[in-house]
C-alpha cells in the first residue's frame, strides 16, 4: 500500500532529523528565545528581502490561521475567504471560536479575485453587519491552484485601497514557488501581503510553520497572543533547528520541487490516458477524474482521498506528493492505471 | 413624510403603556422574578398548551437568539440557517462571537427545506469540521414568507432524526400567525419546535421576546446565560406587564392582524397597478419591484429601505406595515402610486 | 412590606414615563439614530463639559460593561478591578465571557488604590501572563463608598503613566455626585478618566446607562459592538427620551439628593442607636451591623438583602434608598428599629 | 554556565529520539489515527488499570489545559484553582479566553482543600454569579509540592457530592510519582479524578502530554475540540512514539526518579548549609531562599529563576533538575554554595 493521501505522511527530511540529533543534549532556553530560532528567523529574513519583519515559528497551520487572524481583528470584523479556504471548511470553526465570521465568497479554483473582495465589501455597507477586515488566501490553494504575481498585485492593490489585511497562508508555499507556472518570489510575497507563513509541517520538517508578519500593525505584543492559544512551544529550539535546516542549502526549495516533479510525472500519465482533472493544478495535488471502478481497483495498491462524486460512474480523488514521494511509487501508480 | 420603513417605528399600543403606567410606582422584585412575570408567563403556557414550558422574557432579538444558539451548542458546533436569516446577515456576528459558525444556506423565498439541511450535514463528516447541531427559521422569514404546518412538520422530522434542535425565530410571529395564508398555531409551534420566541418588539410592545423552551434539554441554567450576556433587565416586570396584556383580550393577534391587513390593501394596490414582487409574501413585508423613477417620487412622501438593484431601471424596495399603520398612509401611499 | 432591596424597585419617575407617553404615537427612527437621543447626547455633552465625547445609551449596566471592557482590549489583555468589582462578582462571567481576565485586588473599602494598580503591574511582566491594560472603578462603589477628586486624579495618573485606560462604573453617579462628602463633578469625571457612564436605572429611569468616552482611541465602531452583543435597541427613542428628561431641570440630581436624603436619615437613626456599620458609606447604600434577632424582627415589614455574618450573633444587612423612597417608609423603618 | 531553569532544557531522552529516528520514513495515517498512537493509548490504558478511558496525545500543557477545561464547562460555569495554579497566572489568560473565569484560592503551599473549595462553592448561590464546575489541581503542583492519597480522597469526595469534575494537570507527574514522600499510583488518580493527564514534555520527550478522561460526560466529541484549537498534530505519530517509549521499560519512571535524586543532593546540601526553603517540596522543584550576594555570585556560572524578594537581603530562587541533569551540574552547584 503506497499513500498518495497527503504530503506529511514521512516525518521528516533524513538532514532536518540529523540536526535536531545532533542538538539533541544541549540546554537550551525555552519558548523560542534560544540561538537556533534567531538564526532561523535571520536566514528568512535574507530570503524574503525584508530585514524588519517578525518572524514566529508555531507548531501548526490552524493554529497559525487562528492566532494571526484573532490578532488582526477587532471582535466585529470579518475575513474574507474562498467558500473553499481551510479556515472556512477544515478548521472545525477554530475562527469562529476566537469570534469572528469568515465572509466564504464561492469561486471556481479556490483563487480570491478583486471582484470577489469588492463585492464582500459592497455587501456589508453598516454596523447590522461584520466589517471586513482582512483578505485570507492560500498559495498554492486548497485545490492545487496558484497565485500569479499580476493576481497577487490585484489583490494587494484593493486590499490596501480598502484597509484590509491581506494574509497569504502558505502551508504548501514550496510547492506554489517550485510549480513550473509560478512567478512568485518569496521577496514578492512580503512585498505584497501583510502577513504569510512559510509551511514546514507539509514539506519535509516534522512539523512547522514560519509565520511573517510585515505590517507593522500586527506585529505588536505577538508572543502573547501564541501563549494564549497554547500555541508556544516549550521546546521552542525544536522549531528554529528545523527552519534552520529548511533555508540552508536551499533545502526547502528542493524538497518542493521534488514533490512538484513527482505530481508532474503522475499529471502526465494521467493526461496521456484521456483523463481530466477537476482543477488545473501544477502543484503537488492532482484532481482527477475517474472511473469508479478504477478507483476501486487503485484503492487496493494505493491510498488517496475522495474528493467528490462527478457522475453516476466518475468520481474526483485527489493525489498528493511530497518532498519524500519515491519515483517507484509514481511508477507503479502509472502501471496500475 | 410617512415611514414603512419597519415595524417598530412607534412605541407602543397604547393599552400596554396604560399598564406600565397604572404599575409605575408599585415596589417589584426585579430581575423578572416579580408576579406580573409569573403572570404573563402563565397566559402564554395557556396560548401554547404546554404547561411545562420554561419562558423567558427578553429585551431584543438578537440577544435572545445569541443567548439561545450559544446555550444549545457546545463549543465545536454550528447552526444551519437561509443566508438570508438574521443571525446571518443582520447581528453584526453576534453568534460567531459566541464562538459558533453559522452554515448559510442559500434559497430563493428565506425558507430552509429538509434537501438544504441534508445537504449541510452530509457535508460535515468528520471532526475537521464543525458538527451541525441546531436550525435556525425565522416565521414569518426576513422576506416576509412563512411555514406551512406541512412544512415545519417535515423540518420536525429531519431534526429529530439528526439530534438537531429546530429553533425558530419569531420576532414577526404575530404577522405570520395572522397572515391569511396560515395554518400554523402556537400550540403547533410549541410541539413541533425545540425552542422559539415570540416577537413584542415588532408587534406593539415598547420591547421584549417571550422565549419558550420546550425541549428539556436546552432549560437547566438558561438565567445564567441571560445575565452572562447583560440581558437580564434590572426592572423585569416592565416585560412581565407588556406580555400580560399582549396575551389578555388577544391584544397580540389584533395587532398583527391590522399589520398583515395594511400591507394587504398595498399589495393589491400594487398587483392591480401591474407590479411584480421579489418574494411571495402575504404577512407585512412587500418587497415590490418599482422604477426607480417612481422610487424617487415616493422617496418625497414615504419613508422605506432598499432592498436591491433588479435592472437597468427598476429596484426592488421593502414596504413594512405594523399595529400602528394608519389606513391614511396607506391610502396615500396607493395614491401616490 | 416596604422595600429597602435596592434602588430599581419602582419604575421611573412620573415626569420620565409623561414624556415616554406623549411620544408614543409619533414615529422615529431605530436604532438611536433619533432625534431625541441626539437632543440627549447634546444635553450630556454640555453638563460634562465635554463636547467632542461619544456618548452611547445603552439598556443595562452588565451590557455597557462587557461591550465596553471588550472594545478596549485586545484578546490577552485584562481588567483590574477591586475584588468587590460588579464585573468580578455580580455579572456571571460576562467580562470573560468576551475572554478577558478580571485582575481582581482586595480592598477593605471597594475602592481602587494607586498601590494595588501598581502590585497587579509589577506581578504581569511578560507574555506569559495577561498584561494589564484597564483599571475599572465604581463610583459609587459595591459598598457605598466614593472617589474623592484627589483619589481620582491620582488614578488618573499612575493610569496615564502606563498607558492604562480609566474606566468608570457609574450606575450610582447620582448617589455618588449628590453625596455630602462629594467634590467630583461630572466635568471632572470626563476630564480624568478615558470612559465612564451615567447610570439611569438605579436613578428614576425605566432603564437606561450613557456611557461617556471620552478617549479618542476607544470611539471607532463602537456601534458595531453595541449590535453584536445584542445591546442595540430598536427603539432606541425610548432611551433618549429619557436621558432627555434626566438632563433637564436637574431632575438626574434632585432624585439622587432624594435618595442620599433618605438614608442619610437612617445612618443617623442607626448611629444614634449604637450601631456601627461595614463600610463608610455617605451615599444611598448602607450596611449596618445588627443582632440577628433584631434583622428576623424587621424582615417582617421590610425586605432588603443581607450582606454577611460578622459574628455568633450579629449580621450586615444592606439598606438600599432611592428616589422613590418615602419618608414614611424611612420613619416606619426607624420606629421599627 | 549550567542551567537550573527548567526541567525541559534538554530536547530529548536518547531512547525517545531513537524511536523517532526509526521510523522517520514509514508512511503513517495523520492525525494521530496511527498505530503508534493506538498502542501508545494500550500502554496508558494498563499502567492506568483502565481500560476505558479516552485518552488524548496532546503538543503541549497550555493547550492541554484550555482543551479540557472548555470541554468540560458550559459558558457560565468557572474552574477552582489555587492562586499559583499554571492557568491562574502563566497561561496568559488561555482558560478566560475560551470565555470562563478561573475562580482563584489563596493557599500556602500551592494546593486546593475541601474546605477552600467548599469556601467557592458557598460564595457562588445564584444566576448573578459565576457556577463552579470543575476543580483544577496539579501534581505535583506549580512550587513543588504533591498531593497525597488521602488528600486527592478527599477532593474526591467533595467533587463528588457537588457535582465538580475534578481535573489533575500532570506536567509533572512524572515528579510526583516518584517523589519519596508519594503514595499515589495511576491507578489512584483515574479512579479519583474526571481527567488527568501525564506529562512528557517536563519528562524527556521532546513534546506532548497524554490527557486521559475517565468520566463518560467528557469523552463525546473530544477530537473536534483538539482540532478547532488548533492541537491536533498533523503528524501524529510523533506523540504516538514516544509515549511508547516513556511507558515500556519504565522510561517514564526512570526519569522522574533521576531527576527527583538530583534534585535532593540539592535540597540536603542546602539545608545542611543551613538554609530554609519558602515551599517544602520533595520533587524536582525547589524553592530555596539565600542571601543576595550568594545568588549574584551564582548566577555567574548557573542560570536558575528568580522566585520573589523575602526580605531586604534575601531572596527566594527556583531550582528545578531534569531526566538531564548531570551529577556534575549539581556538584558543581554545591561547591558554588
Amino acid at each position: 500500500m503506497y499513500s498518495f493521501t497527503n504530503d506529511y505522511s514521512e516525518s521528516a527530511h533524513p538532514q532536518i532529523l540529523k540536526a535536531l540529533i545532533n542538538s539533541n543534549l544541549i540546554q537550551h532556553t525555552g519558548y523560542s528565545l534560544d540561538s537556533h530560532t534567531d538564526h532561523a528567523k535571520e536566514l528568512i529574513c535574507e530570503e524574503i528581502h525584508c530585514p524588519d519583519a517578525d518572524i514566529h515559528l508555531i507548531v501548526g497551520g490552524t493554529q497559525t490561521n487562528l492566532i494571526t487572524i484573532s490578532t488582526a481583528l477587532r471582535p466585529y470584523q470579518a475575513v474574507i475567504s474562498a467558500v473553499t479556504g481551510h479556515i472556512n471548511v477544515h478548521e472545525t470553526g477554530a475562527i469562529e471560536a476566537t469570534g469572528h465570521k469568515v465572509l466564504a465568497m464561492p469561486t471556481t479554483d479556490g483563487k480570491l479575485t478583486p471582484d470577489l473582495i469588492q463585492q464582500a465589501l459592497d455587501f456589508h455597507t453598516d454596523e447590522h453587519m461584520v466589517q471586513p477586515k482582512m483578505v485570507y488566501i492560500s498559495n498554492s490553494t486548497e485545490v492545487g491552484t496558484q497565485y500569479s504575481k499580476a493576481e497577487l498585485e490585484k489583490l494587494h492593490h484593493i486590499c490596501r485601497r480598502n484597509h484590509l489585511y491581506l494574509f497569504m497562508d502558505g502551508a504548501r508555499m514550496g510547492a506554489a514557488l517550485t510549480s513550473p507556472v509560478n512567478d512568485l518570489t518569496l521577496p514578492d510575497i512580503a512585498e505584497l501581503t501583510d502577513v504569510f507563513y512559510i509551511g514546514g509541517t507539509k514539506n519535509g520538517a516534522l512539523f512547522g510553520e514560519a509565520l511573517v508578519i510585515v505590517n507593522e500593525e500586527l506585529k505588536p505584543d505577538f508572543r502573547y497572543m501564541i501563549k494564549q492559544r497554547g500555541a508556544m512551544l516549550a521546546k521552542g529550539w525544536l522549531l528554529g533547528i528545523q527552519f534552520e535546516e529548511l533555508f540552508q542549502n536551499n533545502l526547502f526549495y528542493t524538497m518542493a520541487s521534488h514533490a512538484n516533479e513527482m505530481a508532474s510525472r503522475l499529471k502526465k500519465a494521467l493526461t496521456d490516458k484521456g483523463y481530466s482533472f477537476a482543477y488545473d493544478s501544477c502543484t503537488n495535488q492532482l484532481f482527477p477524474i475517474l472511473p469508479d471502478e478504477m478507483i476501486e481497483r487503485l484503492k487496493k495498491d494505493f491510498s488517496f482521498n475522495m474528493d467528490r462524486r462527478i457522475d453516476a460512474s466518475h468520481s474526483c480523488i485527489r493525489l498528493v506528493t511530497s518532498w519524500a514521494t519515491t519515483k517507484e511509487g509514481i511508477e507503479a501508480f502509472i502501471r496500475a492505471l
